[in-house]
């Protein structure tokens, strides 16, 4: 997630991303996010309305990062494989290195009804920008003629789960699972 | 989930599954679960300690049954491919129609560390087996040499994001989704 706003605020939502990700956006109080920034609870409310006005910030700015890294690669010129390729890479690093992420996928439930929908709409954003590059390759030849809202929710559900088994420093790095998970998928399209 | 305990918990643990999948684990108070079964607060405590005790009971029976359907296939003399059909045929009609994996799935956090070591232990079993089955057919020539444990964590990734967009009724059928995404994975299996 960018840091963005001012010192004490991007002090405030970088703890809060960390206490939400460990603890969980449930069990996490006002009161914890206070003794982690050194602030009172009462001049926290200075800071921000609630502790659902952080959920927002955070699942707002990670799912929009997603969009952004997607949106440059999908409007290249290179070959759909090449995108898929470029694609799933960006979603692993995602996953693997960004705080926000288990926030965005698990948290977003107890969200405003309004907020809740600018998210869903970026979250479809983002699937349909993948389907778009599914379907240019099977137009073009490249990919088999596979179902491709199906082919883009099995392979965005294979790499939005990454963040839940994904451990640091292990044997599955995450250039390794965007090799294995690309060839797979690839593969898969019928190509590769 | 399978239906377990006297007629009055059996309603209860029936309750908690609806409002949980519907509203969420936390936002559902207890108040909640009584009023849905006709009961005062005060006695739903005759027949449960906690909401929590409600939350892992659902979490256990949920992935009990998962596991014990995979155990069957897994346990016959099929083909790997065969094998892993019925799997991801028997995981899709779970995330299609069982009302208790949205709980385990999103809200086991939720539960105490021991609670959530036992649904953890079930849960590696449950990719244990599925990774039985690809190691299988490798070792038998019938899937190419990919790394088994990306391959199973690729594969359940996709099929446990279903229930977050699969809509009944609509044109991708159960039916359609085992078809599609066993299509996909034994193909990226070089299988099929």
């Amino acid at each position: 997630m960018p840091a963005t706003g001012s010192g004490k605020e991007r002090e405030i939502v970088g703890a809060a991303l960390a206490l939400f990700r460990d603890k969980g956006y449930h069990a996490t109080s006002m009161q914890d996010i206070a003794d982690a920034v050194g602030l009172q609870k009462g001049s926290l409310y200075h800071y921000l309305a609630s502790k659902e006005e952080l959920l927002y910030r955070i699942a707002l700015d990670t799912i929009s990062e997603y969009d952004r890294r997607l949106e440059d690669i999908v409007g290249s010129e290179l070959p759909a494989a090449e995108k898929l390729r470029r694609a799933v890479q960006a979603h692993v690093l995602m996953q693997s290195d960004d705080v926000g992420t288990v926030t965005l996928l698990r948290d977003s439930g107890a969200l405003q009804p309004e907020q809740r929908e600018v998210i869903r709409g970026l979250t479809r954003r983002y699937a349909d920008l993948v389907e778009t590059v599914i379907a240019g390759g099977i137009a073009s030849g490249e990919f088999r003629a596979v179902d491709a809202k199906m082919a883009t929710f099995a392979i965005l559900g294979a790499c939005n789960w990454i963040h839940r088994w994904y451990a640091p420093g292990g044997r599955l790095t995450p250039e390794a699972i965007s090799a294995a998970y690309t060839d797979f998928f690839l593969r898969g399209l019928g190509s590769g």
